[in-house]
């Protein structure tokens, strides 16, 4: 094979055995593997299975000559993951079904594997199988997680109740700050961290997994949207409205400089920038303590951003007065 | 809503909203369907979970002017649940993933929904969540089918032994007949019954089950890249050789008078001709008797066309003397 061979030239019987080769150290549940007309997994002992997909197509959710080929694979697997994390599932499975441009380079689609089992064998996700198609327009990864979750520990997004306090992981803005970056082909001192979290997000699978155990949430999802779409979510799945305070949005200090210095408002970012892939638990006041003590176990930071209310609607608290909160992030 | 709507005039929250509102009736064993971070099925008891993913890609798999978009909702989810056929296991439930032209009016994205689920309701297959993006190219639908099967009684791709006989269900060829009818543009009288085969392909479910749970085959596929395909992967998975015998491979008559027609041999599209999703299995002589009642309670015929041998290489018999099988048909 030359260096410049393109996944047409070698068919899709090659380039599964070649992804199966990539392919080691199943753990004992995956029965059958890659190869077969389906995978078989044993399913975990008095568990549920948690099953969730989701895909990336280029010119929606990414840019081939934005984003380097290993970043993509890691992030298609990345978002899923963030699926089960906001259940509280840990990983046991993912499939990967690749729509290829026939012009792809080879050495473009091994990137792309690297990412996708890097983050792989780092979340002990066993790849199980897949297909490969060609794609006439556009690359498309569509990936299946399976993981497991004890069914009295499952994290829902219904259970809410008006007077739950919302807590948010980490820092928001950052992928939206990298979007920025790459939409204005910038560089930027602050650029590294957020486009590591526009590219590479980490799926927050221990702060998710923790929290169920603890049975200290009642509520929770992930933030593909953004926040705003996310407490609306939360919020319209308990049949409540909510209540966000713009001060106590922790927006991440680097997403915050290179929003400034486009002219944007840092919270903006906050609010309505999309794939930060953070949680957003719901959590009534008493379980409070037992909440923050489960996340800090997970070494994960939470804020405070706002509570559910008896009242519809979603609204902002800035600087005492209520307003209408922003829209989410929308990839349609 | 006029009737001229486009899915982009919907959005992403109303399209799976008017799904969600299509889904009733879940059985017991899901948990949780459309609508959380993920869906939570309960594993069936003491069986292994068996889980597939394939996409029909529009401009590879289909063209949207050819085919009604109910056939392409059917298609996408039968050709997974094939593949469940194909291990014996019985559908338990299914994810869709869309990537959805901006222009595909809405009325073509509830007939593709009309389709999906009447096979989904036919075959007791649950739509337990998915995921819907905008394509800025073809139309994809990715489906991943989860089934369950005992673990000793998975049909698997390996484990054919020299002098295995091959059976393969139904006849060959229609799908293939249909698809050159496509590509024609011809009106033929045989052309209703390859069209079906074509575009509304039959999923094997329940001669897979019988067979597997009668323990009387070694190893098994379905034919979604037609028997010559089939034949060598059930050879190379096994190690082995394999000889078809021309005269016995079971030609659909409508394809082979379409074929005719068309200056094309029949045998052909029997050996070559991709999508008839029909079973083939690898029978040791003892278990004969037993495989033939299997597939009889199936009420499925079955026809010896060939059998698994030592030396390698994969071969046609015709006419009494071994020539080089040929290719299956490709999708890449």
């Amino acid at each position: 094979m030359s260096s410049g061979s393109t996944v047409a030239d070698l068919g899709e019987h090659r380039l599964i055995a070649r992804l199966r080769s990539r392919v080691i150290n199943l753990p004992p549940h995956v029965e059958l593997g890659i190869g077969d007309d389906a995978a078989a997994i044993a399913p975990a002992r008095s568990a549920l299975e948690i099953i969730t997909t989701d895909a990336l197509v280029e010119g929606v959710h990414f840019r081939r000559d934005w984003t380097a080929a290993d970043a993509i694979g890691h992030k298609a697997l990345a978002v899923n993951l963030s699926d089960l994390a906001a259940m509280g599932a840990t990983p046991r499975a993912a499939l990967l079904s690749l729509a290829l441009p026939e012009t792809m380079p080879v050495v473009e689609f091994d990137a792309l594997l690297d990412g996708f089992l890097a983050l792989a064998a780092a979340t002990a996700t066993p790849l199980v199988g897949g297909n490969i198609t060609r794609s006439p327009g556009p690359l498309m990864i569509d990936v299946t997680a399976i993981g497991s979750a004890p069914r009295r520990k499952l994290l829902r997004r219904s259970g809410g109740l008006a007077g739950d306090e919302l807590y948010v992981t980490g820092a928001l803005g950052g992928a939206a700050a990298g979007l920025l970056l790459r939409q204005s082909g910038k560089q930027d001192d602050a650029a590294g961290e957020c486009l590591t979290r526009y590219e590479r997000p980490t799926p927050q699978l221990r702060a998710g997994r923790l929290v169920a155990r603890s049975r200290t949430a009642r509520a929770a999802l992930d933030l593909s949207d953004g926040l705003a779409d996310g407490a609306r979510q939360l919020a319209s799945a308990a049949g409540l409205g909510v209540e966000v305070e713009a001060e106590k949005v922790p927006i991440l200090p680097a997403a915050a400089a290179i929003a400034r210095a486009a002219g944007r408002d840092p919270l903006e970012l906050g609010l309505s920038g999309g794939e930060d892939y953070e949680l957003l638990f719901a959590v009534g006041r008493r379980q409070r303590r037992g909440f923050l003590a489960a996340l800090r176990r997970a070494n994960v930071r939470a804020t405070l951003v706002g509570r559910l209310v008896d009242d519809q609607g979603a609204h902002l608290v800035q600087a005492g007065t209520r307003k209408p909160l922003p829209d989410g992030f929308s990839h349609f």
